[in-house]
């Protein structure tokens, strides 16, 4: 079967269109590397690239990103909302069809071990890559942002995993590692009162008692004057998307409200939505290699 | 997008192996075509072939299963409970993926007229393919069967789309045209009583009133002591698995039984199950280019 690793760095820059497009072009020509999308926001000064491939290439498109950001972007004269502590802030390994988490996390250590040692950056592995309990959390690991790393850096619980134990004076720090696929779900809910949908996201949401993998937040879409649950899904494997639908069908049902939709943004997999269509169509022992085109890739 | 199409020959051996195996292996070696299954059944005297390819690679895998069949499959001696008209007896070409039921069609006639000239077969196109309204039941066409068609050819009503109008003496006639998927899919229902799965299955089905697209049949599991609705969906597009199943469970509820599961036998194309999804998870403005691997073979 064919490899899909999904990598999804994002850099420091969300004004500059021709140091964005530097950057991307010079991603895009990498062999193996498919760009899926580039999402700049000016006010966060910062993008978000998608991009898919094998594990070699992914590598090879990642050390071309930070040999363009660090040439390209100065963390000194960088402003933005959005927190960051490098010029390549963040950049996850996230395995899509044939690989495991595993692959992902030795992925994310290799590349890490040599953006260290080429670009004399620190490098923390976070997420399913972190070698403490606090580094999982990227808010923790960047906590202080580039600004404040100079004094973080020298604490030993903040030791870089790679590359030199000094911050780069104008290209910072960064957070290289595995995850999951993260997948952006909304649900609709036929009302406009904002508390509905604040107490179903309390309902299924990790921090409050919910599902682990799930967080979530009420948000209201005045043009359609309806109330939303917004979620990351950031596990759908063991929070399965149905599963999120059918608690909040349940929590909605017991307001007198109804669920009038749903949006998934962005990229899904399509085993997530195989998943669903097993559970409501409560198939019996179905197997994935029954879809012709999982079969088709199989014998490949 | 990669282009695919299914094939499902229907051919007149299911007891001799050595036969089977020939022609079989024979298809096989077809560069850009893939056998994803063969079924024989000895009582039926009859092997079902399912392969997918493109246009290219399915017309010469076709064109060698009749060389190989016409030479080692004689009607004449042929006995098997399922009726059957020709060594080859159908074929159907099937749109998967990024083709039309247009360019199935323009397929089937190509290969038709090819076997038509080439073995000397009389070549009748049916269902999409189909000249008349009769020839669009496979089993109108095939009435008669092997033995009676030496005089049905005659009727003018019978004369070939292709070939010769006289039927082969050992290789009989053929049908060969385009159809939709089939999915072979099964209700089973929480009772015993054949009759609630029988008049639920009329209440499907398209001829006593139901889908247009569904054949239904009640049907006994005796080993688990259940009742099921076994079905073919003849057009998954038009009548979708989520509405059957919809139905059904509210035909059930009528008479207190609940639907504990369902089966997908054989293959399914993924674009059946993602609308399963859609449709239960209320998406809304869901685009199949969302789906990770749909998106990579847009761009591929």
């Amino acid at each position: 079967m064919r490899k899909i690793i999904e990598c999804v760095p994002n850099f420091s820059e969300g004004k500059r269109k021709e140091v964005i497009d530097e950057i991307v072009n010079a991603v895009k020509e990498t062999p193996g590397v498919r760009v899926l999308n580039i999402s700049s926001d000016p006010s966060h000064n910062r993008s978000v690239l998608t991009m898919v491939g094998d594990d070699k290439g992914l590598k090879q498109a990642v050390l071309t990103l930070f040999e363009k950001a660090v040439s390209l972007i100065d963390l000194t004269k960088h402003k933005g909302e959005h927190p960051r502590m490098g010029a390549v802030d963040v950049v996850p390994f996230v395995p899509v069809k044939g690989v495991t988490m595993d692959d992902c996390i030795a992925l994310s250590k290799e590349v890490g071990k040599e953006v260290g040692e080429r670009f004399k950056i620190p490098v923390y592995l976070y997420e399913e890559s972190a070698t403490t309990a606090e580094r999982k959390n990227l808010a923790k690991v960047r906590k202080g942002e580039f600004e404040g790393f100079f004094e973080k850096i020298k604490d030993p619980a903040w030791k870089p995993d790679f590359g030199p134990t000094e911050v780069h004076p104008t290209a910072g720090v960064v957070a290289i590692g595995a995850r999951e696929f993260l997948i952006a779900f909304n649900v609709n809910l036929g009302t406009n009162d904002i508390e509905i949908a604040n107490k179903i996201a309390r309902a299924v949401r990790h921090i409050s008692g919910g599902f682990r993998y799930v967080k979530a937040l009420g948000m209201s879409l005045e043009d359609r004057g309806i109330v939303q649950v917004s979620m990351n899904l950031v596990n759908y494997k063991k929070t399965p998307i149905f599963r999120v639908v059918e608690l909040i069908r349940a929590e909605a049902r017991r307001y007198g409200v109804p669920v009038i939709g749903s949006e998934i943004v962005g990229l899904v997999p399509n085993d997530a939505l195989l998943a669903c269509a097993d559970f409501y169509l409560q198939l019996e022992d179905f197997d994935p290699s029954q879809v012709i085109e999982n079969r088709l890739e199989e014998e490949g």
